[in-house]
């Protein structure tokens, strides 16, 4: 049997580790090496001239894989630690299902599934940039991310409600469009589609210019929609930037003032009655 | 005679339902399932593809038109209801002249007016698009939403300003441009209308790049405005930033500290008179 | 002789009236309608079907010209009012020389010199197009045009300290830009200006798609800089939202408190040691 | 040898003088001519119709770089006086590696290199650009540049990390993007590095209209990254609206409140122990 203080080191080496632990440190190198060295290859893959590789790319990719299963064993086997407060097998449950559980799964699993299901190769092979993911875990910023991370999660509902009033614009102005511009340009605004495709790079401002209103009543539209959906667009901007604001306030007062807060008056420090 | 308990009850049932009045729920529920089929038609109709299912689309209409019609019938009916404070007459007119009551006229009445004047069936049809705009009153996102809608209206003033200085400057840098560019692309820039349409696709910086000048004098110009319109048009943005930093201070100080914000000082805790 | 009070009631009629001030009121609409009038006619005349009423266009702009000199003349006349503290020739010389007494009189005067100098018409006709500007005067939102004239104000050496940034990343990355794709694209980067018309469309992110590199290298550095210049491009949004938070929490303490401010907690009202 | 009140009064020279130094100012003004010109000269070779001046060109440039040695040299020697709190050596060695240092080297550096390895002419003469950045030395608006700095620097963490996840967010859509248009579009997405041009100047909304997706999949998915992408970018653009807020709010506590705000409570006045 593997003793119980053996496991624990484990835990501690697929942890992110502090700056003395050399064994940790060295693992959490290796995983971000083989994930870039993933990514480089699906990259590589890409160019004709780099053809003449592809079965070197192929033991590479089936070696950092064997890597990534190992690692995933070993971080259920341990989830115990991850979540002192559960016991053993709820542990496991949680981690597997936890947001970076889902994405070490599907950072290897692909690989093995064509050969069950040997027909889907391409599909499956297009969910290894999921690693990339994975390189948000082992970050210098660390506590950036967190911030922006806890702004995003804050302001979730408000964002999401400023998203929805965008797709309803876009989903109305798109028939609108469409109806205005279909029989000047049948070819261009062929469907509803079209008309959200012209929407979508008009209102968040591409504007590719493949598609675009001819006519002068559909220009007309497309001027007033413009105004409109760009006011639209500055709505999350002003949400996220409140967000960042009320974030900063919060450390500052919490960073500085610490327990005190809630007895002492923020600024003076002396005791409220 | 209908009771009066028979009609509260109706009130109830067609406002948005508590969690537990599982009547009034299902019936939320199949308002805004007619309403995304609905939409889902309208986007059908434009694929040639769907010409095959026109009838059906043509009787699923017809049922959904007559929902929205005895709903709104219900709603008229119930305005007492909602207005408790006026009179039966008043509280009617006062339903049927605000937002939602002439959205959810808009959102049937179309389907009608074709009988009586056939002509028209074309225009008329597009204002079913209004049905979409029911979608923001059953929402999970209530609440964020009327933020948005306070920082909007709070701050509309301010919004319509750097609204019209945008608008001044395009009307005059698109009455320049047309001077400066005529000449050298007169089947571009056609008219001080082409102008506005650059106008508008550059200040906005959507750039389909239908039109742009090609003068060097054309350009130098195009580069000035630019740079001051992507300037104007940060000033939204900023509107609506501290929009949101205002609404966020004044939700935080009233929720967190409750009753106490109108009694105590909330920095030194001192009791106000 | 006029009597001093017939010159006070013009002074009055001239400025924006209070509401119960018919006359003045009458006035004001007068002029907004001839400046309305007259950009209607600038716009028109780009309109080749228009052509047929050149002659009534000149004639309503003679008299909106006319209607102009006057109302200037009156304005230079009853400067004294609008700044008592300043003796007669003094007042007069601060009015022309005001921003809007310039406004003022470019509306107009452009009319008059093709008089004298009958060879350069058409730029002078350029010069009608300040009228617009004189509608910031009268606007319904004075109070609002005013907050975010501040805010320009207030930051005004941030923000063109942000723009200079932005016009030395410009014309840094024009020049290499240049270097890179002279050779690739002869005809579309000819000279170190197409470098700059690249750089701003790219950097203030219209992108017409007239002009973008095509080597390797040219995209590489393109890259680089387009992400550079979109956050170089979120400065001036930043320092503007922070311009209305400030603004905005100025008003508040100000408006709500007023003078105690100084002496007095901002929050509890009680009296500052 | 020369006296220590000369070389103190060189060292008061060459920095940015005071208003009534005369010398100093002249002295100012003359690098800052000496950089325009230079620039001047940069930008007027890239044109063809100035291929005559070149030798003209040749010798200002040669002109300004000894100006730009002579000044290095009096920075290096007088360096003591720029960091009086360290040793001679140390002084020197501290400019010379300073942003500044190497800006002033840079700025005349590649002048000298093409004696000694004459094949690099073109890639040494890009560095000239690098003069460029000199013109932040010199400047009306010190203390604005310096506000935004500092804000830049301050929230360098999470700016580095929003910009993190746009970098991968741009290279998973990239490659996803690439799998889906590469064979519609062989041509136009021949490797995951169009497929990034792509992501770049879609989700930064430059959108040239040289590369867009065709298929119906790609667009939705097109569809889908734009909008996450757009988030993205208003991830920064809210971070520095909060790192200007909190600038300006603790330019305005030190500002104003000046001495007393370590010995006072700002907001009630109360003496702090």
């Amino acid at each position: 049997m593997i003793r119980e203080s053996t496991k624990k080191r484990i835990f501690e080496i697929i942890q992110i580790g502090k700056e003395t632990d050399f064994v940790s440190r060295a693992f959490d190198f290796t995983i971000v090496a083989a994930i870039l060295l993933n990514l480089l290859i699906a990259i590589a893959e890409t160019f004709e001239t780099m053809e003449v590789y592809t079965s070197l790319f192929r033991s590479v990719e089936a070696a950092t894989v064997i890597l990534f299963t190992v690692e995933y064993v070993l971080r259920v086997w341990t989830a115990g630690y991850l979540y002192p407060e559960k016991s053993g097998g709820r542990a496991v449950v949680k981690f597997v299902t936890s947001f970076y559980g889902i994405v070490d799964l599907l950072s290897f699993l692909p690989f093995y599934l064509p050969v069950f299901f040997p027909e889907g190769i391409v599909a499956f092979r297009m969910f290894r940039i999921v690693r990339i993911l994975r390189l948000f875990r082992v970050n210098k910023y660390y506590d950036a991310l967190n911030v922006i991370g806890r702004v995003l999660r804050r302001k979730r509902s408000q964002l999401i409600s400023s998203v929805f009033i965008i797709f309803v614009l876009m989903t109305a102005s798109s028939l609108c469009m469409y109806s205005l511009e279909h029989e000047a340009q049948p070819e261009v605004f062929q469907n509803a589609f079209s008309g959200f495709w012209w929407a979508v790079s008009t209102l968040l401002t591409v504007g590719y210019g493949d598609i675009y209103p001819i006519t002068v009543v559909g220009r007309i539209f497309g001027i007033g929609i413009t105004f409109l959906g760009v006011g639209m667009v500055a709505i999350p901007t002003g949400i996220l930037s409140a967000g960042f604001v009320e974030e900063m306030s919060e450390i500052q007062t919490t960073g500085k003032e610490g327990e005190t807060e809630k007895n002492y008056c923020p600024y003076c420090g002396k005791k409220l009655n």
